[in-house]
């Protein structure tokens, strides 16, 4: 019988954020946190990742990729499900209930992140333009939207749906992005929602984990 | 033992594309058709979206929604999952095989999709903007990194791993999105990969019965 496996995800060299955590690969460290299943990390530089042997990997060039012996992924969202679908505490058994977590999966990846991102494209890509300043509450103003009816679905209740799920996963570590903007603390009930996501002690392993690529540093403990 | 229930999926209950299948619900409706599970579909209003009856079941008043029984499902993608996993057809049954075909669903509407969505967000948004005619270039050329990167991935496939998945449904589905800017003429082997998506019978079907819709006319056979 064959030793299990640890995979290994790939993660940036050089942190783009310097350790604040949000390049996708902080979601997938904390989905494996949340199971207790151990994993490798290789790091690759932004040039490697545009080469031939990263984009056999991903075809998108970009991190994180995901490795188990023949199989390899790619999309953080896909690689945190199946985590997620091989160990229990990450989806319901209920099989309804699942199908839900799942729905807030995708809700968190193609309904709230992409105008979050947004923001992130217009500064990087667009901030020397002259429409940038003239712009930006026409894009704040989109994730307000979103913002506003994430709101009000959650109301006064911990989670999305019952238990944490791996859609809380996603759901807070998009909702993170927003934290230099201040959007979010338009928001109390969402920001006490992200709160309580990094006050998991998988997330915060996780993101020890991440910012020890920034600082050189091993995480304590 | 309670008779087997029909799904019901919400729709637009009129076209704001007049027909062309661009609305979320086709998806849907091609999954459905792909698996041959019968569905109903009740159309809903934009002012109906954005009431409470409808924000109970999806809280960013968007269709499609997904009742079956006491389950309630939102987002276009975890709908088409949902589907997938309870029939054959959609999934491959080797287990990695299943994980990449998941893999594309995600890439779809994680990596895909939002660049191509940002086409439209800038004509219906910001199409008056004084800025629109300057920045539509680089939403374009932001589209063309991910077209020439799934070019490239895709080769000379018929589909993207192997047997036409719920990943090729979805990812068909965002380029669809493309026709009528032009862009994806520019990439021969999406094209065609696009329209192979549009000659499957259970697309045709899906297409035709969003298009009855529109036109008032029950879809022919």
């Amino acid at each position: 019988m064959p030793l299990p496996l640890t995979p290994v995800i790939t993660a940036f060299e050089r942190s783009p954020d310097r350790g604040r955590g949000l390049a996708r690969d902080t979601r997938v460290r904390w989905a494996f946190e949340e199971v207790g299943q151990p994993y490798e990390v290789r790091l690759v530089s932004f040039d490697a990742m545009k080469e031939p042997p990263h984009r056999a990997l991903h075809p998108f060039g970009q991190i994180p990729t995901y490795e188990e012996g023949a199989l390899v992924l790619f999309e953080s969202g896909a690689i945190v499900f199946h985590i997620a679908e091989r160990h229990a505490g990450l989806l319901p058994d209920d099989a309804n209930a699942r199908g839900r977590a799942i729905t807030w999966m995708f809700a968190a990846l193609n309904t709230v992140e992409p105008p979050i991102l947004d923001l992130q494209t217009a500064k990087f890509l667009e901030g020397d333009k002259s429409w940038y300043d003239e712009r930006l509450p026409l894009v704040k103003d989109r994730i307000r939207d979103r913002l506003g009816e994430l709101s009000n679905r959650l109301g006064n209740a911990d989670w999305l749906d019952g238990a944490f799920s791996a859609g809380d996963l996603l759901m807070v570590s998009v909702l993170l992005r927003l934290k230099a903007s201040g959007l979010l603390d338009e928001y109390p009930n969402l920001s006490a929602y992200v709160a309580r996501g990094e006050a998991r002690p998988a997330y915060k392993r996780a993101f020890a984990a991440q910012l020890a690529v920034f600082t050189g540093q091993q995480p304590a403990g």
